[in-house]
């Protein structure tokens, strides 16, 4: 891990202008900042760990930066996937996880204020208690935070009924790249003064700002979920039952597929007695109300069984069905225990669900790799996760010519290199691939005029001065 | 009207590089492209309209425009009513009205593609033959486009529920400040592959590209509405009426306010029969499926009923039903028949609605204006109208001097100067007193990155050369 030399001018400004406690130079503590859940990315030991508790501070954090031309690297829970919250030889990290508060839940404006070290979970609890629901449900809901969140514009398992976190953000604060503390969008629920910089930021990676405070839209609790469950002998008979649900005109409030790999590595860890005697696992879900909840289920059944289904029910067990939520949302943590885990995320058109699916399971055959599938199906979002042994050089090198071939697979389909995880640093060559160079020099302008002493998070998103060539 | 002299060379140009008939420079023909609703605000004749009808014509007008430093406006339907689409002096009006294609409807992927200057209403017509629906519903439906929708990000009846045009906008194909066609965006579900220039171009108003074609989002088809109308004595109470369906937890389709003074205009005009015997009409709908649109109508009307309807029923009569909505469509038309009408399109939290309300009403006493008001209420998004006698000089001074008490008050309730009209020219003072100097240098430097010449409609929105300062 590449370890540049700290300026100690900006140590010391940095000392200087926060309070105790703040700063943080331990290389022992500092190793565990280093990098987020995409350790198969360049990433270097930071010069130095700050943890503001207020968007002022942030605010100073960001000018000594500034002043003393540090790149500066933002980082939540560091749950991401792609590598967005490494850091970069020389930079300040700043971790979010001192700002928590949930400021504001207003039940009849139906918004939340909050710091963006809030963990989607704790938000989720928070509005509940409200009869209030924010529905951005990324997997990793338990442990990430808002800031990430937003910075990603996380996805999750609601998306394909009620959209991803962009959806959500009415309005932000957030350090700007020339030292400023600037309030975006607004409270109300409509309004288009201006340029829609609030929604700029959002999946901006840390790369247009410093996200301190998120104004988020919320919605009325809903009603209990029907699920459906369907076991198939194939991904591409499971690739069909999506498609078939897409062309019934129903609208799931969750439609997740989980192989049977997946199914393993959770059983073995946890214990559930899951069922591994099927090779995809497809759960669907409605939350339509009444009557309609009922005949949309009935409907995903019919399209599950339509599709060759060797088993499919309603679950009339609750505890079942969430049991088997559960199983999903810990399927990634499962099978890292099992090797070195590189997780793709491509979404496809709902119709090229079956072919990706399908030339998945052909490269894991020609590169001789174990490709594990998890995936948003509803969306056309997957999840191939390439696991190799521990310790297999040989075998990581294959998984990353898999990973790449998938990515060019995914825009032949006419789909995109990324549907929610981020570009970060693994997906830059894929994001040139998919955008061509006169949207990338578009994506350039904006980067340039934010952020024109390329500070934040440099080398991310697009290749920078900061960052490698991926 | 001010009308510079046009630059030979450029006419020549566009003459050569367009196929007969797309350019038109005849005076009369050019008067009726100089503005759009808004003729309150500056506008000149134009050096020449153009009528493009495919991308590559759109990008040799920028090229032309830009070679010779023309500003160029473009145009959907011309229903604006903020100038954004107001001629400035020695511009070249670019108007989509040949690009009219409905490229594609796809109803597995639950996306269209079309051309700008589709009429909105034509899409929503064409999408219903597929059991699709296209939610966004201006006012201006039958008559406005996509492309102008798009651009000023057009919200609309069923937004209390639905958002709004850029909830629904998926990629889109524009012609860059410099000259270049690009696609940004995407046509599946989720993505998150570089910035969200879409959602950048989404109500830009033409500022920072001339858009080409449009991905939309489309929905399944929704189950017929409930409707229930509420006669209330005071715009205060049906203001707390509004209020307390929001505190209720009901999300209605569609809550929409109507005063006495456009329910009178609209039936002088139209002889609809409609009752004009309340101050105000309130007008809910819900179109929850089954028993929860049941129970969703009678919280409605137990909402009206607690805050005081004079009446209040549910409508079992559907054409009825549909003959409110559509004295609430007709209303803006129906008034600018009395006079000239100022438009205002302020939003405020819903709590406030029947605070702003009040104010509106006492600035209509203190300017001795008629202000009559039709209101998107379940948003908090209301459209006071400003009407004067016509000729009456003195009125239209007073009535531009209320314009701005009124915006001033919407900020004062934690408003925006413009929930969905746009700020083109007349909310530019507005934008200004909203967003404050930082984020102000936001969006300049935004506009400066994606349109560095200062060709696009300049002075709109943001003040610029091209433009007077309002």
């Amino acid at each position: 891990m590449p370890h540049a030399l700290p300026d100690p001018a900006l140590l010391e400004r940095l000392h200087r202008d926060l309070p105790d406690g703040c700063v943080v130079t331990e290389p022992a503590v500092m190793a565990g900042y280093a990098h987020d859940e995409a350790e198969w990315a360049p990433h270097a030991l930071p010069v130095a760990v700050v943890r503001p508790r207020t968007a002022e501070e942030v605010r100073r954090v960001v000018r000594a930066c500034l002043d003393h031309r540090a790149p500066l690297v933002t980082r939540g829970a560091g749950t991401g996937l792609s590598g967005g919250a490494n850091a970069v030889e020389g930079a300040v990290v700043l971790s979010t996880e001192a700002m928590t508060a949930i400021v504001r839940i207003d039940p009849l404006e139906r918004l939340a204020v909050v710091e963006p070290g809030v963990v989607n979970e704790d938000l989720r609890t928070a509005c509940a208690a409200h009869d209030l629901w924010y529905p951005p449900d990324p997997a990793s809901a338990r442990w990430s935070t808002i800031g990430g969140n937003v910075a990603t514009n996380a996805g999750g398992l609601c998306c394909v009924k009620y959209g991803v976190t962009r959806d959500y953000v009415l309005g932000l604060q957030f350090g700007t790249g020339t030292g400023d503390l600037v309030r975006v969008g607004r409270r109300t629920a409509k309004g288009v003064a201006g340029y829609d910089l609030t929604g700029l930021l959002v999946g901006s990676e840390g790369t247009l700002g410093v996200i301190t405070e998120v104004t988020l839209r919320l919605r009325p609790s809903r009603p209990p979920e029907h699920t459906v469950a369907g076991h198939f002998a194939s991904v591409v008979d499971a690739g069909r039952a999506v498609a078939g649900v897409a062309a019934a005109g129903v609208t799931p409030s969750a439609l997740e597929l989980i192989d049977r790999h997946c199914l393993a590595a959770v059983d073995a860890w946890k214990h559930m007695g899951l069922s591994a005697d099927a090779d995809v696992v497809l759960l669907g879900r409605t939350d339509a109300p009444g009557a309609a909840g009922e005949a949309e289920a009935e409907e995903i059944l019919r399209c599950f069984e339509a599709a060759g289904a060797t088993w499919a029910a309603r679950s009339t067990d609750q505890q079942e069905a969430d049991a088997l939520f559960e199983a999903r949302r810990l399927a990634y943590p499962a099978l890292e225990r099992l090797g070195p885990v590189l997780t793709e995320d491509i979404c496809v058109p709902k119709a090229a669900v079956p072919e990706m699916l399908g030339r998945i399971h052909a490269l894991a055959a020609r590169h001789d790799i174990l490709i594990a599938n998890i995936a948003h199906a509803g969306d056309g979002n997957l999840h191939p996760l390439l696991i190799t042994p521990p310790g297999d050089e040989a075998a990581k090198e294959r998984a990353q010519a898999a990973f790449h071939e998938i990515i060019a697979e995914a825009l032949a389909l006419g789909g995109t290199v990324t549907g929610e995880h981020g570009v970060g640093l693994l997906k830059r060559a894929g994001l040139r691939a998919e955008l061509g160079p006169e949207a990338l020099a578009l994506n350039r302008a904006v980067k340039d005029a934010l952020d024109p002493h390329g500070l934040l998070n440099p080398g991310k998103v697009l290749d920078g001065p900061g960052g490698a060539r991926s």
